[in-house]
């Protein structure tokens, strides 16, 4: 891909282990070696939420003095869910993760609302920590009640069976309509050892609340004060999870959750607890490849995708105005199915500029097809290559730039084509 | 359709004039009777613009005294045309409009800009009247420079052959992706006369920029001012082409123009020059029948559309925030493809609620498909009964209605489903 930004791109091959008629053409070679992360233990059961013979339940166990922080979706109808884990991020502690596919819990009523708090109080008297100190993620299909008992069955087993380390199962235990689970890991010195970041997430419509919301969860040994924690998520989401869009829907499931041990203290590394902490700047290094790498690893993962896209805006009058025209390109079905169609087709480029409603000039505009400018101040650039534009629209990812001339203003969101296997993904669901 | 809007629904049927593999399901049975509007004589030609053999020049000739308004696309790139008319309605008058399918005139620069020029020299010197009462509107293909010269050859014999009551001819003549020309028309009663309303339309995406822009043209004989006209428009489009979307996406060159002759004038009807006329109630209504009827044959020509769907929004804090709900419902991509996939899927509805960024309470939404209820105050209606609903999605016309109740904010909008053959056609059109 053509990019000059700060996303970790490799070359898409594929995995064997995981390999089917369906994966993604862009799915990565492999899943990443992943190192355990101290004080994080894991583990899967196949729970029978909706499917039988499937892992359908990740439980993490947290050391005692995890430190936990969370931003979800901004959709008015959250799920019980996102609900229960806003209400309990307070107190800053987390114990324990569980999270289950089959069934998102969303738009379940005050069913959703048992469903979450009987999780809570079935997962806590395992390890005998509070409720309050569970956090809960659901994904699957919606408006179907969530049978909380299931967890009963497997909870003991669960939590006796946790080891570190077991990412790769972890990720494909959260799987819904993704095609290849995905995970991310970085390391960071800090106090003359290294802490570690893993991060795993699932998503592939972003996001269809029956089938494929967006999941994410990072860990982390290092020593995090939760407010640092908090700041680490916001500023971490802008440029990588808040800026790739399948479909411009959004869930009312999307969570991402950090949690920091802090067993590298045992090590030596003492807690960041101010953001004027020097040690951070290399640590939010870190946390953000994680975070872009995942949020990557979802457009990849596009329903019906065949061509990863990046949008990049140059010379918007802000990076605000620059993230909204990038959406708005992103997100245009007909943008996308001219992509699909392997058509350089700059005239919906323009389209969807112009319906952004932020500012522009038709005619200081300067659109380019991985590196090839095919506009130029507002008409067909005069040396458009037919042919060599043709030939780089064939290639599996493509980079639209758009150069609008008024200011310094710039962002860049990722996105991917729209084809008829999305319509059929998504038309043929529950049929 | 399940409605108790204002708008005039019609019976599916096929048109065995222009009957095709290709034309929606959901076109109306035949090209309206319409009679002449006094004071407009209409003609089309064949120039070559794009297509050989096809006729794709309309010449809309006004008497003089005839009033003009227009509103157009919001877009911040509008075409050559669209900069045209807007520079040209201050004078309120209209002699001519001439109206090209086959190239947009669109993303052209300054070439654009001459194209315009020289084509209202050409119209105006045919008729001996001003380049500023000719008005123009272009559609097809965009970024691909307009050759105005060819309007010479053809603008004479237009000229010449222009008559009264040529509306299928005028609609045909408009369209691109169009499967069906769309007309219609009203009378209304008026100073013991009658006076009449006709209008055409084209448009099948909302809106692809280099192959289905929506262009509308109004005309009427009754005496109207300028600024009445304006209002007449202004009003007019909120409920009617405002609230139809087909993909979201925003036409460079969207396009609406009213022309009053006020040749009824001659029948003894006096020009309606205030707002607070009493005749004014009853050409509204009129005037909004012609816009709606022809708003609602764009989305039944929606590019793949095999199902029209209106979306109702009942107790909203206010209208607007209706409209957005209605409108994110309306434009979502896992809504509309569920609904091709005659698939009651209720939960994309309260996703599409829950990201519009209106007020809503997930636990007080109802929503109906068809009329029977499948969620009810945030559950699964209880009621629901599978066999019933599976049964209804199979119809052509799908109501979707929410219940939010908050308010008392009401609102509808149109739109069509999103099909495999969506895709096909953007993006495949280049290819």
């Amino acid at each position: 891909m053509v990019t000059d930004s700060g996303f970790a791109l490799r070359a898409p091959r594929n995995d064997k282990e995981i390999m089917s008629t369906s994966i993604s053409p862009l799915a990565p070679a492999s899943f990443p070696d992943m190192p355990p992360v101290d004080g994080v233990r894991l583990a899967t059961a196949a729970a029978g939420i909706r499917y039988p013979g499937r892992t359908d339940v990740l439980l993490a166990l947290f050391d005692a003095g995890t430190t936990v922080s969370g931003v979800f979706t901004r959709s008015k109808c959250p799920s019980a869910a996102v609900d229960w884990c806003r209400g309990r991020l307070k107190g800053g502690g987390a114990r324990m993760l569980v999270v289950n596919s089959g069934n998102a819990n969303a738009f379940t009523g005050k069913s959703g609302r048992v469903a979450t708090k009987l999780t809570g109080e079935i997962a806590a008297k395992a390890v005998g920590c509070k409720p309050g100190d569970v956090f809960l993620a659901s994904t699957g299909v919606i408006g179907e009640p969530l049978d909380a008992t299931k967890f009963s069955g497997v909870m003991d087993g669960l939590v006796a069976d946790a080891k570190p380390g077991r990412w790769n199962e972890a990720a494909k235990a959260i799987m819904t309509t993704d095609t290849f689970p995905k995970g991310a890991a970085a390391m960071v010195g800090m106090d003359r050892t290294a802490v570690t970041i893993c991060g795993i997430a699932k998503g592939a419509g972003m996001i269809a609340p029956d089938m494929a919301t967006m999941l994410s969860f990072v860990f982390t040994d290092a020593p995090i004060a939760p407010a640092i924690l908090k700041n680490l998520l916001q500023q971490g989401v802008e440029d990588t999870f808040n800026a790739v869009t399948i479909d411009g829907d959004t869930s009312t499931s999307d969570t991402l959750l950090a949690f920091a041990t802090g067993a590298a203290a045992a090590r030596g590394v003492k807690k960041i607890a101010r953001l004027s902490d020097p040690r951070l700047a290399a640590f939010r290094k870190g946390f953000n490849a994680v975070l872009a790498d995942l949020a990557e690893q979802v457009a990849r993962d596009g329903e019906g995708a065949r061509k990863l896209v990046e949008i990049t805006i140059e010379g918007a009058v802000s990076k605000k105005s620059a993230r909204r025209i990038a959406l708005s390109i992103a997100n245009s079905p007909l943008v996308k199915t001219a992509i699909a169609g392997e058509d350089a087709n700059w005239g919906r480029v323009v389209m969807a500029v112009g319906k952004a409603g932020e500012p522009a000039d038709r005619d200081r505009l300067s659109i380019w097809f991985n590196g090839i400018r095919v506009a130029h101040r507002g008409e067909r650039d005069p040396a458009y290559d037919e042919a060599a534009v043709s030939a780089t629209m064939k290639e599996a990812e493509i980079a639209v730039k758009v150069a609008l001339g008024l200011g310094k203003g710039r962002d860049r969101v990722l996105t991917c084509d729209l084809t008829k296997e999305y319509v059929a993904i998504n038309g043929d669901y529950r049929s």
